[in-house]
């Protein structure tokens, strides 16, 4: 079985983590399995860097940031070859440029275009274990990219996409997918398997266990996908196409804290004020999730959406700017709120879930300020500080019953 | 005029080191020279990091050591090109598989075979300063490899060569090459010009200016190398072929203390016995340098030598395991030692400089031990304790008068 083993950069912080990571990876060698192991930067590396580059020079080249960061993976996937070499195990360490990983040119946030799967290939045929750098890639100029937010999953996944690997691992410091985060929801079930789909709104809405883009990726090429603990030997969540619901409604409930509800309020009832809204914002690269507008009354509507918490002060002032070309009464924005959610693939074809989410909410007395819908979610937006009691509600209607 | 400037770890340690190496070779740059940098590890980086892959695996893989290592010159390059950025000066950091410099698979001590012009001629034609990464290459099988001690120096002299530049700027802590220690001869002389046969054997013999390997490819390339400080403008040393002696018959004076007598009293008077102990020796890859033999005598023999006083442990025991092979009375070890050296292209054509040193340590009181010399080089051995005073004796006799 061929295996692409992914491990964050908290997995490999230190001596005792590679060594354990390392025994790991030589045991499901030693096991008959061809491995590769995709690694990030060690602890906090990363951040490391960027600020002695930032004390440098705060407006660092996009493209020498990229140069720089790209040797922690390089120390991250050198040292572990050495940490199995002291296994006895037969290991190699590449980089970006050894396996020719080609992305795009966009510095800080490549995304990949083809990966060669000869030298890889070749080292496997080799019986050696061949661990190779998370997170970065090479550019037609041959200059070094770098992915950006969750690239080393994007890495793993990709790889194992490019070698039509048998299972992606991607170990975390959780192990698996839970119907809600246990720390708010203390019976909390681990899913045995959830689909693309769910994990892709899953991600979306907080539950950071893996990054959207690599099960994007994975969900493209078919890869199937574990997600487990590095630190105990815990099965994980399977993450394929078609798995099984275990006759769930819903496999999730998951709230994002991390949002902001701007209002416009009174704008002009005419044809392009939308357009002009979200016009600006999409330019500057702001996210907007949910939108509301209210019906047009005495020529007036009232424009609402959330935006990420860390994107709103700039939106306002966007918008603020605007004022002149969008006439409006004023612009309300509240960071105090959080949207919960519950995802699950089954109600697709099952009716009732909007409405068990809506009483569930009611019997706890959470008031409801938005509401958004998709083909296997729904979503509302709350008071944050109801935010944890929400999902406990939602999780005891759904899934405790 | 096209110039490589090559600076050591010490010299971009820090930030402020690092903003003041930019801004000599921007000034260079917006003076109209077209400027390649090769830069080595900051501070003790290449150190700290064997020091962490051994604490992992005391018998790391050579190839793993070299892919951890050549991170430290990335990180220089990237972090050289960020400070520039903030100078207005348009730069850009290449590491040995963007440039493409060849070497031999000898992971450690990799030797260059070939190296690709096309690259940074490209970048220079745009005006860019171009910033390659010191001590590495890269193999035919596109692995990294690193060159060794002095390996930086040895970057520099070949891109020099590579690109036919007009020069090769070696950057050091001192701002030249002295007729001899200044900590010992307070009024040592800076040379304005050396030959390479000359800067070869003072590298050799402990004035550790220039690595001798970087010597020897400058040399053999016709590579103009300057020695200067990156912390002065002083104008420092020129080493080149035909270097104007300044009518001195001695151009330096050199001691080093790193060496160990090692006798051999008492072998069998027959042939093949020189050839067993340095063919055991070289195996080890224990240098030796002086050889003395003594007349044979009641069909016995003395024969003593020197080695650098790291190996001597070593060859000494490699030597006692022998014994039943090698006849011999005993083995003498004495690290307390120096080899005290002269040397001048002028000797090629004057007698008396041999003469000169004995008389000069003569009247010192110093007592001779060995003698070994070369066309341009007449060395003695010495006590350690006695090394200052010899250096500040033949320095007082050829050059003071």
């Amino acid at each position: 079985m061929l295996v692409v083993k992914k491990f964050g950069g908290t997995s490999v912080a230190d001596k005792d983590r590679i060594l354990n990571v390392a025994k790991r990876c030589v045991d499901s060698y030693n096991a008959g399995d061809d491995v590769i192991v995709v690694l990030s930067a060690m602890g906090d590396t990363t951040d490391d860097l960027i600020e002695e580059a930032h004390r440098i020079n705060p407006n660092a080249p996009k493209r020498e940031m990229d140069m720089l960061l790209a040797t922690g993976e390089q120390k991250s996937v050198s040292l572990m070859a050495i940490a199995m070499a002291s296994m006895g195990a037969a290991a190699i360490s590449l980089n970006a440029f050894q396996v020719a990983m080609h992305t795009t040119a966009n510095y800080g946030n490549a995304r990949f275009k083809r990966i060669d799967s000869e030298r890889i290939r070749r080292e496997l045929d080799a019986r050696r274990i061949v661990i190779v750098t998370g997170f970065q890639g090479i550019d037609k100029f041959d200059d070094v990219t770098t992915l950006g937010r969750g690239g080393s999953d994007t890495t793993a996944v990709a790889l194992a996409a490019a070698l039509h690997a048998d299972k992606c691992e991607i170990y975390t410091d959780v192990d698996g997918v839970y119907t809600a985060d246990p720390r708010i929801v203390p019976n909390a079930k681990k899913l045995k398997e959830i689909t693309y789909s769910e994990m892709l709104e899953m991600a979306t809405l907080g539950a950071q266990v893996l990054h959207n883009r690599s099960v994007e990726m994975a969900k493209k090429y078919g890869v199937e996908l574990v997600v487990r603990s590095s630190l105990s030997l815990e099965e994980g969540t399977v993450v394929k196409e078609g798995a099984k619901m275990e006759s769930m409604l819903v496999s999730g409930v998951a709230a994002d804290k991390n949002t902001a509800r701007i209002a416009l309020v009174g704008l002009k009832n005419e044809p392009g004020v939308a357009f002009k809204i979200f016009n600006i914002l999409g330019k500057n690269n702001i996210n907007v999730d949910v939108i509301l507008q209210s019906i047009g009354r005495d020529n007036r509507k009232d424009i609402s959406f959330t935006v990420s918490e860390d994107d709103a002060d700039q939106a306002v002032a966007l918008l603020e700017d605007q004022k002149g070309s969008i006439e409006m009464e004023r612009i309300e924005c509240d960071k105090n709120v959080a949207k919960v959610s519950v995802v699950g693939a089954g109600m697709q074809t099952h009716a009732g879930v909007a409405s068990g989410m809506f009483e569930a909410l009611y019997n706890a007395g959470i008031n409801i300020r938005m509401i958004s819908t998709s083909e296997i979610r729904i979503s509302v937006l709350i008071d944050e500080d109801q935010a944890d009691r929400a999902v406990k509600a939602a999780h005891d209607w759904f899934i405790e019953d």
